[in-house]
């Protein structure tokens, strides 16, 4: 059983009340021991990988459609939520899961559990919308960001062939980024960083940020018809948005969250096909609260994993 | 010489100062007289059509992918504008009109001028952000603001197969929805106009609002993956804007400028071939301080046309 270092959310109760007892973790990989009668995509044997989402109503349009991530009805968290019967759901730091078959994804053989576990949630946040978004060989995509979900958005738009600027407030992850990949790094509070890039990219990642955030820094960095994919949920609202900005070099600005089954399998067997791997440190899952104190102490480059 | 009655901005500098003299009006429509030597898309005799671009650099990326309405340089407006060598442009309330033949279209023959005009900046605006967003027979649309833009926003809607539904801060304009075509109508005000329409929509065109306007109201109304299409240049911002409530529905929030040259021949060729006729009131362009007189007391259903 592996779990990564998801566990925040539910130890500081920044996305919400705990509805205690609560185990954490929502990137889990395990070796299949029971499937039940009707779980045709995954198999005793088999390593199943879970992301955040447990459970879907399978019967609304959003899941009717394929888009099982935006239940109408809500879905139900890999921790901390109710599944229609009552039950409380439990995440990954833990010995066994059980969950819905239709949320466990098969991990492709080549890949490692410890590589794989972190693919289920930041994996796939920064997958979706690059794909989502037709990111390919001709973007030029800037990755606004370069913490957990970032590092997951330069491997990925690599991997699909674009050019890819890393972006940060400060100077501390340049180096960070050229090993990570990117083409290049811009200081966000450098100007002279910014007009290098005038009009230049075709996307921006948005994986983190500070609440000093100003749509016109941005907007600026975008060429025409340029796409501001956001996945960050920070606890502050975007500034007000200029409508002529929008219209001048026609903007889009979009959210994404995590990613359907669909996508979520299909991010897991590309990421294997492509070789990519994440930077991870390993613990045991007995040393949990080293990871959490690493953690909180801004260690991880960029993914903790917790193994049984 | 046919021209819109398109003058608003330049009589009031609600888009900034006007360089008198100035000539006014931005959707033109004449037969030409005289073409240089290197037009190829409109030859004497044809009857062209102008819209609010007269010039563009041709030079930079955005114009060089096709995107002119764009222009990196900052096109050229049809009047108040500034050329390259030092002329100025002026506007199409006039006896003749001169300008760069490749923002001059060919009006179809089914057509009558004073139906083509308005096309030319209302008509494309409206038809440009419903075909990139790939609006068809599936689609529901929530088309806010029944004014001039809307107007053309519904009938290119309802031409390109889908569901319409007009949107507007008070009753005034629920027959007028329906008598030109929409399949219902909300009042934006009237919380069980907007719960019977509770994650309908696929796409909504933003044609006009007010200040009070509040993302929640039309986020609600879209569907997962929904799109926000603006093409209102409202004078205050949007709101500040959730990053959250972008990503639960997974939404997208736009803006489209007119549209380029590409789009604008393809725009009015469509409404052609569809024969969609806009809703206009005729009035000799002698005439013409009557019909701002009448357009002030907000009469036009939906547009005023001068014809010489």
């Amino acid at each position: 059983m592996t779990d990564t270092f998801t566990g925040w959310a539910a130890t500081t109760k920044d996305w919400g009340p705990t509805e205690f007892p609560c185990v954490v973790g929502h990137e889990i990989v395990g070796v299949v021991t029971r499937v039940g009668d009707k779980v045709t995509n995954i198999k005793v044997g088999d390593r199943g990988g879970v992301g955040p989402v447990a459970y879907s109503c399978e019967e609304c349009d959003a899941c009717l459609e394929g888009h099982q991530n935006c239940c109408e009805r809500g879905f139900v968290g890999t921790y901390n939520g109710r599944l229609p019967n009552g039950d409380k759901t439990f995440g990954g730091y833990a010995d066994k899961w059980r969950g819905d078959g239709r949320w466990v994804f098969k991990v492709p053989d080549s890949m490692s559990s410890a590589d794989a576990a972190s693919f289920f949630c930041a994996g796939v946040t920064t997958y979706a919308p690059l794909k989502k978004f037709n990111v390919n060989e001709k973007s030029v995509v800037g990755v606004l960001g370069l913490g957990g979900l970032g590092h997951f958005g330069v491997l990925f738009a690599k991997a699909l062939g674009a050019t890819v600027i890393g972006l940060s407030h400060n100077d501390n992850k340049k180096e960070t980024a050229k090993e990570l990949g990117c083409d290049d790094f811009i200081n966000t509070h450098k100007a002279s960083d910014l007009a290098r890039y005038r009009k230049k990219f075709t996307h921006i990642l948005c994986t983190g940020t500070s609440s000093d955030f100003q749509w016109d820094t941005y907007f600026a960095l975008l060429r025409v018809n340029g796409h501001f994919m956001n996945v960050a949920a920070p606890d502050w609202n975007f500034p007000e948005l200029s409508p002529l900005q929008l219209l001048i070099n026609q903007i889009s600005i979009s959210g994404t969250a995590a990613g359907s089954p669909g996508t979520m399998q299909e991010m897991i067997n590309f990421a294997a096909e492509r070789g990519i791997k994440p930077w991870i440190a390993t613990y045991k899952m007995s040393d949990v609260n080293n990871a959490i104190s690493d953690f909180r102490e801004g260690k991880p480059r960029f993914r903790f994993v917790l193994e049984n």
